[in-house]
């Protein structure tokens, strides 16, 4: 049991969350690992919402408020961290929710779906396709979800899979916690930020943009500077452990 | 499988390996994330041992080399990713090596150890007392190996763990790829590199110094320096990833 006074525990309750749920077959066992490295940028961006990050969060949401066919694509660690925030930025958004995994079996995506469902999400079926440019079951997605996007949200996302829906023309949302990724580098935008952090933000700027603030988020759109913002972050904090 | 040619292969073989040793109950879980961590980390210093990690390295050789019981502490990370390496080191240093489990149970010490005597490694055997000033079963060691130490070398370890070391007198050297961590503020001697890179040239070092220098290493050792280095190498790494 984790003490509720550690000052870490939002932290270290995820860690045991994403732990169970590979016991649990729900997350890969690389997205263990995954999540550890998540661990480690979150804590150098100071575990909290970096103003680069904020302005990458409310310009996602302009995105989306944009889009003609708006998607969200959803995988284990996500869906185990973050259900009820998924729910919330549907509800928001009117997105499709896809379940699409890099490791993917039927019993994930039965299991995956199942939690989303619990915590209020639709979530689309159908039968998945080769329908991305990628080799193996990587290039699976659904033609009415994935396919069909314009504007599409992959948190935590893998780096090919991120560049092949760039390819196609979609506006790609990532967010992902290490600005010096290949997801982080090659998407449209990037939010370095903390996957239960960002959702509500995105949310919360989905109900609060005006048209005017809306379309000028889009116009400045600038990914690089935001994420020269995040290793600008971690460089402060790296300077004041060093005092 | 990850093909050879993979720019970063061998940080990927060992991410397999872990994985792996965790369904097989020799890594516990929470060792799986530990890694993740621990890659970002080695990501950042440009999974290269950087100059301040080789003085760490010698300066760990001349430590070892003035000891009277120096002790190596295996955990399951370890274990999985460079008993060859320890096996090597205790050559070289006729150190005792004793399994010593954060997540502790007979099962994980017998497939570790196994695993280390598979590699050559000679692993002290008896009945775990508890002996450190912590709670449960984190205060198990055995009194003829970690309890006698005087220098000791306990890589990839927690912060608790290593304060009580350093608590009990012993001189405490870790390898920690996060130059932030608690571990590596508060032991001794922090090595910031891989674990695989680190040993190999501590061993070395055990075989290539002369008594003057293994002297001058030991006057000098300035642990907070040597931290400072491995901040100074991720914050260039960091500028050059901006250009």
């Amino acid at each position: 049991m984790i003490p509720k006074d550690h000052p870490r525990y939002a932290s270290l309750v995820k860690r045991e969350k994403i732990a169970e749920s590979a016991w649990d077959g729900v997350v890969a066992m690389e997205g263990v690992g995954s999540h550890g490295r998540g661990e480690a940028f979150d804590y150098l961006i100071g575990e909290k919402t970096i103003e680069s990050a904020l302005l990458a969060e409310k310009t996602a949401a302009a995105l989306f408020l944009d889009a003609s066919f708006p998607v969200i694509s959803v995988n284990g660690n996500t869906a185990v961290l973050a259900a009820a925030e998924i729910a919330e930025l549907q509800k928001a958004t009117g997105a499709v929710v896809e379940v699409n995994l890099f490791h993917r079996t039927e019993e994930r995506i039965v299991k995956i779906t199942k939690i989303l469902e619990d915590a209020g999400v639709s979530v689309l079926s159908g039968r998945a396709e080769k329908l991305l440019d990628l080799s193996h079951d990587r290039a699976l997605c659904l033609r009415e979800g994935i396919y069909k996007s314009d504007v599409i949200l992959v948190p935590l996302e893998d780096g090919d899979r991120c560049e092949a829906l760039v390819n196609m023309g979609k506006k790609v949302i990532t967010i992902d916690l290490n600005p010096l990724s290949r997801t982080a580098q090659t998407a449209t935008l990037t939010i370095t930020d903390e996957l239960t952090r960002a959702l509500p933000n995105i949310t919360a700027a989905c109900r609060d943009l005006g048209d005017e603030e809306q379309k000028l988020l889009i116009e400045n759109l600038n990914n690089k500077e935001i994420l020269k913002g995040a290793i600008e972050a971690i460089q402060e904090n790296l300077s004041n452990a060093m005092d």
